[in-house]
């Protein structure tokens, strides 16, 4: 069975939607949660069936979020340091963190370590599409600062994902720019398109629209760019939602209107929920880790672990390793 | 009278919506209209009115928006060379064109020239807001690699338009980066940082869902960013519009409920329509260039044209000057 690792304490709202995570994650599939916290805190919030499918590590500190990433590696009782440890020490096959995401990183490059070949771990996120499919981006935040064959590797990585995690065969791999012509782009994504060309799944250059259409399955781009286009995003799609609601209440047909569409809404709230996604893979790292948002919702955290589970059974890594090896000079 | 320059002919659907639009302006306000083009194409779309505020200057070439933007510049008889240098030679006040936009910058920057002290023009736009209001967004496709004084340039030219345009006395500017924090960014945007705090309207770093909230009012980036975010938010948008529309057609009751809130998603369209602006002005050149989409609507067209009145009716590029002026070592 597999074995994984839960930062149980860092979440922005303690253990409880944490642990309620777990529960809902054990009641649709097998595995081990290794829970890493305050047992004393933790046990009380855990039915008596769930028991046997739950081991503790013992850790009384918490990093924080207002603390420097690097610090991290000084704070050894922390539960996230303890949490990612046990996959360096193959305790468990992977580790899901809804703490200081940075510190995760840090973590996971540095205790864990990166993949052969790999320069720069990248974090992907899976986006909504109209098209009822995801669209993989990466990087979405570990590296504001790239040179195109960082962008390369994150390219191998993102086809290995779609490939064995989103069971893709053939996936299409585009590299976010200003304008879909080849000859669009910045110096750094220039550079990157022609090293890019020489995987048969690269489509070229897109732009950003199609991370919500559907028309290619992973984009690349780097971690400032990621970061952005994804509040960006969350920033629409809560402006839109405003500003309906601003308008509903303006009058009783309005209401009634906005009663009757009540499914659609739920059913849109649904189709580009981040919760349905739960975490984002740091790709690049040996083993596994996902890194959750710090308010991750109990259903947050049982997709993470879905995520997770799906993951520790793939070769991905292998996949990587293999394919990067065949572009080494 | 204002007089202003319009390439009647650049637009993608021809003459007809730019024409459109030139007449909805001038029920409105009065200026002239250049209109630049083929004038027996162009006068039977105009009602006998309107004649004594149009003037024709010939041009039987159009410049394709396939062509590569610096070739514009041995185009002397398209309609959209003849636009722009009606303004260089000082026949206009503004010039308004839907076609080209490369070629449009292009023209702008060598044919009218840059304001003193500014090394790169920007495309500048108003984004919609839940808050009733719009954020200006700079630049967001003229210059995909900027180095740290271009976005201290974009800042003070985002200043100037927030205060002499925008009417905003005090107005806030924000720099796009991936968190609030001071020491975020990547190298250029760590740089911009120290130069745009001199500014006593800068705010800091803002993040990517703050362009829709209005808690400030001009946001820096480069152009290659710009771009993104702006193609990722009309993304967004209309993936949510899709996603509502194929569920409304499920049930009967949605379908009514839907039409109870026409007004509401008509609202929606209003508030975040590109029409309500339609047009970015290119900021950082002598004299007024409004950039306006080829698919622009007369909508579009006529509010293009407002945002030339009353940039060519304000003090704006004196004000960038005097400014920037302070700060040249």
């Amino acid at each position: 069975m597999i074995s994984i690792a839960i930062d149980a304490m860092g979440g922005d709202f303690g253990p409880k939607p944490i642990i309620d995570g777990v529960i809902d994650a054990l009641n649709v599939k097998e595995f081990n949660a290794v829970l890493v916290g305050d047992s004393k805190e933790l046990k009380p919030l855990i039915p008596d069936e769930y028991a046997r499918f739950i081991t503790y590590v013992e850790s009384s500190e918490v990093f924080s979020m207002g603390e420097s990433a690097t610090d991290v590696l000084k704070r050894k009782e922390s539960s996230i340091f303890k949490a990612v440890d046990l996959v360096k020490n193959k305790e468990c096959q992977a580790v899901v963190s809804a703490g200081h995401s940075g510190a995760t990183m840090s973590l996971a490059t540095l205790r864990i370590g990166r993949l052969k070949n790999v320069s720069r771990p990248a974090i992907a996120t899976l986006m909504p599409t109209s098209a009822n499919k995801q669209t993989l981006v990466l990087d979405v935040g570990a590296n504001v600062d790239c040179k195109a064959e960082h962008l390369f590797q994150f390219g191998v990585m993102g086809e290995a994902y779609a490939k064995q995690i989103m069971r893709i065969q053939n996936p299409k791999i585009g590299l976010l720019s200003n304008g879909e012509e080849d000859c669009k782009g910045n110096e750094v994504t220039k550079e990157a398109f022609e090293l890019l060309s020489k995987l048969d799944s690269f489509v070229g250059n897109v732009e950003g629209h199609q991370i919500f259409d559907g028309s290619v399955d992973v984009i690349i781009c780097d971690g400032f760019v990621g970061n952005i286009l994804l509040k960006t995003s969350e920033g629409v799609a809560s402006a839109i939602s405003k500003i309906i609601k601003q308008n509903i209440k303006k009058s009783l047909l309005t209401i009634m209107g906005a009663l009757l569409m009540k499914g659609i809404f739920k059913n849109l709230k649904t189709q580009i929920d981040y919760d349905e996604y739960g975490g984002a893979p740091l790709l690049g790292v040996k083993d596994c880790v996902i890194i959750s948002h710090g308010k991750s919702s109990p259903k947050a955290v049982k997709n993470a672990i879905f995520q997770a589970l799906k993951f520790a059974g793939s070769d991905i890594n292998k996949v990587i390793e293999d394919e990067l090896s065949h572009f080494v000079r």
